[in-house]
């Protein structure tokens, strides 16, 4: 383990040795090797060695890591030892989609409550999660340490918002709204980009080797014509 | 530009430079060398001219590249010169998130039609698109010649969301719901997993070194104990 920052792809990787590992556990597994984290997550087994070497020395060679002591160890690397209080802004369809989900399905995250602008949604209820009005995030902040914030709101109101809650102790961003966001140092935004997902997977929807081979053809013409396209 | 598959990774990243070249465009600005992509989106410039190199030789060295033909290629690389006919499965609140955000937002996806089983949300509209019954989706999909799909059912149902619509011609799918989904081969599933995404955030909610050198120094102990935990 080095003092220097871990980097986004290591962290991004973590949740989903995470994830492996409370399988494993509820299937009764003790002993998991490197090769059959691979198997499990699509990583080869020496990135995952690389991985997890970077936080300590979890495993023995050759045999391989208890599953029970590598989740431990997972929880406080990632921060999830104690439950992470969340609050989400914007009570739209997928802010209200997100509070669902996330209350039902996340033992690590406790979402305390939703804010929206709008009166109609105000003073409402997301299963047991109260909507609030905006007004009152630096408040709710302020009293309960709220370091992780959720934004849901318009492209439009999405900087207003950010620099507010960052005004009042937000450190920690998912952002959902189109828009590419600034904030004080020290703030982590994470875009939630479902465009980019989507076109990616569009990638994969029409015959890749067809494409990239007519591709080649026209790089090669446009080579033999020296670029005039780009004079 | 080679005839293997090109990674994931890279493919990730083609929607990114694209969104970029979309902003410079707008901006009136006509050559951007790979150091300009790099400051836009984060990824180094040596990465930026190796994944465009993947596909042709697009730029012209110590120029840069030119940003409407560079659009160009990347709209046919990434397949989205043509606008892409998508369906989405589920009309909860996510999917009624989803279809109504990329309806407004993405010029370069056409949802088509959202399809439920609940009698209660069918036959009315979100926005200007239909939602239909499910049992209507292996007609849609075959009248249409559609290929990809979005899936935002509960997890209990995805398996055989994903059986019926691949039997029909679905080749690349979205999946949002929390579960770990087969398809036949050939079929392309990505997995937009929120999960994963807070809790990676999370990470960066609290004081990162000062947990790093925790963790070092418990891993110490640990070791110094020869592994008690493994034995």
């Amino acid at each position: 383990m080095t003092s220097r920052n871990v980097s986004k792809t290591v962290v991004k990787r973590l949740p989903v040795y995470l994830r492996i590992l409370d399988n494993l556990i509820l299937r009764d597994v003790e002993i998991v090797s490197s090769r059959g984290l691979s198997l499990e997550s699509g990583f080869s087994a020496e990135q995952i060695r690389k991985d997890l070497a970077y936080f300590g020395a979890f495993g023995t060679r050759g045999t391989g890591y208890n599953t029970a002591y590598l989740r431990e160890k997972l929880l406080k690397i990632i921060g999830l030892d104690q439950k992470t209080r969340v609050i989400v802004i914007g009570a739209g369809h997928l802010g209200t989609a997100l509070t669902r989900y996330n209350a039902v399905k996340n033992l690590y995250v406790d979402i305390i409550a939703v804010f929206d602008r709008d009166r109609r949604v105000v003073g409402q209820n997301i299963g047991q999660i109260p909507v609030l009005p905006f007004e009152r995030a630096p408040e709710i902040i302020r009293e309960h340490g709220i370091k992780v914030a959720l934004i849901t709101v318009p492209e439009a109101a999405a900087q207003r918002v950010v620099d507010e809650i960052t005004a009042h102790g937000i450190t920690a961003i998912l952002n959902f709204a189109p828009a590419k966001l600034h904030a004080p140092e020290g703030v982590h935004i994470q875009n939630s980009d479902l465009t980019i997902d989507l076109q990616s997977l569009i990638y994969y929807s029409t015959a890749e080797k067809e494409r990239l081979s007519r591709l080649q053809k026209e790089a090669e013409e446009a080579k033999s014509q020296k670029m005039l396209k780009l004079d």
